[in-house]
């Protein structure tokens, strides 16, 4: 069999444009060679389409649409969508095989992912039968995504007491196993699919075609990096990581290759700089602004909006105040220089002090606190947006996660934004992304990577003052944040106690800002928004 | 059996305030006579605790509490808690009965809705048994909230292939069935919560304790209404709507009552004045700010704000520009008087003259358009967030349903605010309220409802320039939000074409103002945040 390989990337609601893109990959497959075509989960659909599976319009166009795919399609194809249930919730996440001009059979995902950022339970009934096709004379097991995952030790149990698509698959000798996939980038994740798919192959002792999705989707990252592995569970070709690709396997001869490690900074900006050029493009932008305040944060989001957008389309503010230090400025020009990013300077003076003026007589006799700081954040938040509405720029938020976790943002200030490209990204990983931008050469400053980080939100100020070092932080925080763990089982892990338990005060009282950010990329099980879904009301006796 | 029915009003994560509720109710019981106590759904650790259920500490602390209470009750006591389980997920919604100082049996909820604003699949493994305990002599059935909703036409295919708890109670010939709950309140649920109270007392053929939470927690709003209805399925004592309330019913001595009719906009406002007051009181906060225009949904909002926590602890906050009609001010004033607000008028003139100078060079050739219309609304916003900060007040966002839903609402702007108390009430509903607030005398000056709606952003505007009228906006926007509908299904129930498109135009363009709103009260099934879920990069070419 010559198995093509159709890793596109996808837009959720796009049938129009999807269409194209999977009409044009199998014409190219088909003139490579390939006897059939697969393409991502979902890939007609988009995924994910959420509570759009509701909307019985939706459900209309998915059918159309794939019957014109059905009329058109010059090689027999693997094509996601979602099609009608009867069942209570209304929608399966489908794979359907089309060949001969019609749709030929249907498979119905089984495992339906219900943690981190999925919720596919809520949008989908679960299908309940195995998928087999078979294409001159070869069997073909189907599979989505999840419904693999059954051969994964810690995913297993979830669905311990459903019919596992693998396990139905084994009284099926296929020929080979093909899995279809919008499965997420993450560090852990790429190791334990790598594992995963070898351990399918050999379960089944079959040869196994992995199509995933590549690109995003509002938080999804997805990446790619397709693969053909022989059914020894040997990889025997894989797809590009981060881009569209396009490939044809012969199972007749496929050869073992290596599989290179991974750079886990190199991919996490790789990702970073995918997230943020699909969701600002996919939701109809082409230029962003944001602030430039001569910190290490907004620096990296200029420069990876810089390399995703192109410099021309990135317009860089300095906004500084009276507590900005010379330096600030000076950092963020020469950033916007090295970007050739648009750039100018405005001042916050004139808004803070007409701000202060106004309420002037309703703070009477009260301390300055607090409030002066967010003030100055807040007049940026409101220039930026100002300059947003009247250029048709996304501003985009610079926060990165160790500050977001706790709560060292202002809300409606430095977190305004369309989108919040750094946002699950701890600060020390930060710092080793500004030194992946620098590799080649200085892009972002010298001096804003070696600075004390600081909000420069009153004289001397720096994050050190009230905070550890970024590196503890970190540590607790991951503990805390993706671990789950507690104030007392961290500070068994090696940390002082009222640091552990500043650090955990600080995240929980800040919870409302979170609420609140911009969409970001998912980069870990836990990430802000979706990914971690807590109370606000929560009163958290428990934490201590 | 004298049943014992504590309507109490929990808090999530706060053990020991609910230890202490669980254990005053149950001593105030006992001295009524009964023989025990019914608490609502996971009344020790609050509903709902979400992912905090993957904290092993959250879940090591639900079971000291539960240890603890059991040392304590002064009557047998049905607790619900979060338990252990050694299942996928790791926890279950479990009710607990407490007698003799032990712990004497756990029943775990078998149903798990993941629909609307719940996701218990997600924090929760489901039971599969059957829950029946003996007390003195007698069986009661023990149920979890959705547990008996497979008795609704519309619920019950959600759970056809699982153990349904009603079906396994049947052959256990009850004496008794409990229902613990934290059932939403909305007029829809009401009714159909009435009536399935009545199916299960006749299907099981037996009597019915209903012991539902009061009170909101987050989004949620729960409104009490606890019942005992006979064998026969016939009310026979509710408890409050919208109140802590307690109760003792003797099974021996039931006689049939009459349930009132609901009067809706009565109820909607006592739903939206508890969920304030609980949202405020729950995070922390004593007092509450907010802008008042002079127009109708601030006037509301500031009239709940004020009868669910004092008008001493409201501030309003007349914030003019040059728009602003004369009567604006006015208003607003005759609307604190009348309300006893803190009140206090402050000028937006300075913020947004500065602004506007700041971006003049950058700004330059270009028109003036909504940019500048956003500015007065983004200036407001700064002032109100800084009073929030050094008063220690929580700003209000005043935004209606139907507003956020066409993107009448300017982000970071009037959006900003800790809770938006109206977010999930259409602007045909805001009129009724306004009406009824003022039911014994004005409240809302007459003026503020009678004169059209206007954003006041530039000279004579008006919502009608570019909206059709709120009734047939409201019917629209209920049809798609709601019912899910597509262009065509509307435009077919008799609306024009253009109207449907262009609010549902306007609708889909500003998503991601929604994705950002404060926290709002639930009170339809697709309240935007938790309760409708979209992505946001959906290029959403199916819609029309």
């Amino acid at each position: 069999m010559k198995i093509g390989i159709a890793q596109i990337n996808t837009t959720t609601g796009d049938f129009e444009g999807n269409s194209r893109k999977i009409l044009d990959a199998a014409k190219l497959l088909k003139e490579r060679g390939a006897d059939f075509a697969i393409f991502p989960e979902l890939a007609l659909s988009g995924a994910f389409p959420k509570d759009k599976t509701k909307s019985s319009q939706f459900i209309k166009k998915n059918a159309e649409y794939l019957e014109l795919l059905a009329g058109k399609l010059e090689i027999p194809s693997f094509v996601g969508f979602v099609r009608k249930s009867e069942k209570a919730v209304g929608a399966y996440n489908c794979l359907a095989f089309i060949s001969g001009g019609r749709v030929v059979s249907l498979y119905d995902k089984c495992l339906l992912p219900n943690y981190g950022i999925f919720e596919e339970p809520r949008n989908f009934d679960a299908g309940e039968k195995v998928g087999v096709v078979e294409l001159n004379g070869k069997k073909i097991g189907l599979t989505i995504c999840e419904d693999i995952w059954s051969l994964d030790a810690e995913t297993a149990p979830r669905y311990a007491d459903r019919n596992r698509p693998v396990d139905m698959l084994k009284a099926e000798n296929c020929d080979l196993v093909i899995n279809v996939a919008a499965s997420l980038w993450s560090p852990k994740n790429e190791a334990a699919r790598l594992k995963l798919l070898e351990n399918l192959a050999k379960e089944l002792n079959a040869p196994v075609a992995f199509c995933n999705l590549v690109g995003c989707n509002d938080e999804m990252v997805c990446a790619g990096f397709s693969a053909v592995l022989s059914a020894q569970g040997k990889y025997c070709g894989v797809l590009k990581k981060f881009g569209e690709d396009f490939a044809v396997f012969d199972t007749e001869n496929l050869r073992e290759t290596e599989i290179s490690q991974f750079d886990e900074t190199a991919e996490l900006y790789s990702a970073l700089k995918m997230s943020l050029g699909d969701f600002v493009r996919k939701s109809g932008f082409k230029k962003v602004a944001l602030g430039l305040s001569g910190g290490i944060d907004s620096a990296l989001v200029a420069a990876i909006a810089a390399d995703a957008l192109g410099g021309e389309n990135v317009i860089g503010i300095s906004l500084p105040s009276k507590f900005s230090s010379g330096h600030s400025v000076r950092d963020a020009e020469d950033l916007a220089k090295n970007l050739n990013l648009r750039y100018d300077k405005i001042s916050i003076a004139g808004v803070v002090a007409e701000a202060e003026k106004a309420l002037e007589k309703i703070f009477a006799g009260l301390e300055r606190d607090v409030t002066e700081e967010n003030l100055q954040s807040r007049a940026r938040g409101l220039l930026m947006m100002a300059i947003s509405n009247k250029l048709g720029a996304m501003v985009l938020a610079t926060g990165n996660k160790s500050e977001c976790a706790v709560g060292y943002c202002t809300l409606y200030g430095d977190t305004c934004g369309g989108f919040a490209p750094i946002a699950d990204v701890y600060k020390t990983d930060v710092f080793k992304l500004a030194r992946y931008v620098n590799k080649d050469g200085e892009k972002i400053p010298e001096n804003t990577i070696l600075k004390p980080p600081s909000a420069e939100l009153r004289p001397n100020q720096k994050d050190s003052d009230s905070l550890p070092e970024y590196d503890v932080l970190d540590s607790i925080l991951r503990l805390y944040i993706e671990g789950n763990l507690s104030v007392s089982e961290i500070e068994k892990m090696g940390f002082a106690r009222e640091v552990v338990e500043d650090v955990v005060r600080k995240f929980e009282r800040s919870e409302y800002k979170r609420r609140q950010l911009p969409p970001a990329p998912r980069l870990t099980i836990s990430s802000f928004g979706n990914g971690r879904r807590v109370a606000l009301t929560d009163r958290k006796s428990y934490e201590f």
